[in-house]
């Protein structure tokens, strides 16, 4: 079970995002992922909301919208979880409500096509769309990879929309690890300070 | 109370280190506040580990020192914390037990005289001992600043130590705030993955 897998080791920036949620996100919190890949944070999320909370899954691929619907079906989480064939830059057209957390996994679908990659112009509209919909004391968490074309040019442009953030609204954090190579994923986290 | 008023905001490398302790830190745990300063952390610690954990809380100047037992006493926590007139590179010449938390916070002290200030080589022999003495799963946290003369310098070594530490034992993390000058406190965080 994935909540027992991370707890306990900061070993990546996944597991480091999932410290955040779980120190954050709470039953009956709304909450998006904006690329559910293979639907390991869709998962974590729908455990960390309970019953009454709810999440909005996104994805281009039906390849991975089908892999987080399995993996959901298996948890019996199903309910909790809208699953939407649509990329992350249209967030805001789908989600009107006010979000404890987003969730952002870059790059490409792990065993997928790599044709399919998150782009930094709609990564960035996301950013911002997520930027306006979570609560006070809300954060988004960015996991970023540079080892495929384009990766490098996408971190910068988050780091660009991070950097532009007011420091009275927004808290907005990157993690890496000095022990790992330069090209380790690493995390942008963003907290809205109210 | 400090506890209120760190735990919903990661303004700072101070609330960040803060957030990882309170993830971590559990009743009953032995850890060592390396620099306690004006004893927030102390505090903080002291809270985490309650009545049958133990803190050890080191500082160089006597001000540091009176100023954590008064802000302990008020809290009725004295009890728990062994305070330590010494530098923190003799660490390990005090604490022989297994530790789940060593927390750094370089500089001078706050209101202090500044010509008292963590040295590079103290520092980096303290997170030495430190390291050695964390258990699976412990964390060292280091806050760092760099807006005093040597405060660069101290943190480069901090980086490099960090750096040094093998990825299939420490987990090392460096956290820098997007939004804020390049100057700003930054956290770096080393969990021992066992």
């Amino acid at each position: 079970m994935i909540k027992n897998k991370t707890s306990n080791s900061l070993r990546g920036a996944v597991p480091l995002s999932h410290l955040f949620l779980r120190e954050r996100v709470r039953p009956g919190d709304r909450v998006v992922d904006a690329t559910c890949g293979n639907g390991h944070d869709t998962l974590l999320l729908a455990q960390l909301v309970g019953p009454e909370g709810r999440v909005w899954a996104f994805d281009v691929q039906e390849e991975a919208l089908t892999a987080t619907r399995e993996l959901l079906s298996g948890e019996g989480l199903s309910g909790r979880v809208e699953l939407l064939r649509a990329g992350h830059e249209r967030l805001a057209e789908f989600v009107r409500e006010e979000l404890r957390a987003v969730v952002f996994n870059l790059g490409f679908l792990p065993g997928g096509d790599r044709e399919f990659v998150t782009r930094p112009e709609h990564t960035v509209a996301a950013l911002e769309q997520a930027a306006g919909l979570i609560l006070a004391g809300g954060i988004i968490t960015v996991c970023i990879y540079t080892g495929h074309p384009g990766g490098p040019e996408e971190g910068e442009a988050v780091a660009r929309w991070g950097a532009g953030l007011s420091p009275k609204r927004f808290n907005v954090w990157s993690s890496r690890q000095l022990n790992r190579p330069a090209t380790a994923p690493y995390l942008v986290l963003v907290e809205k300070s109210g």
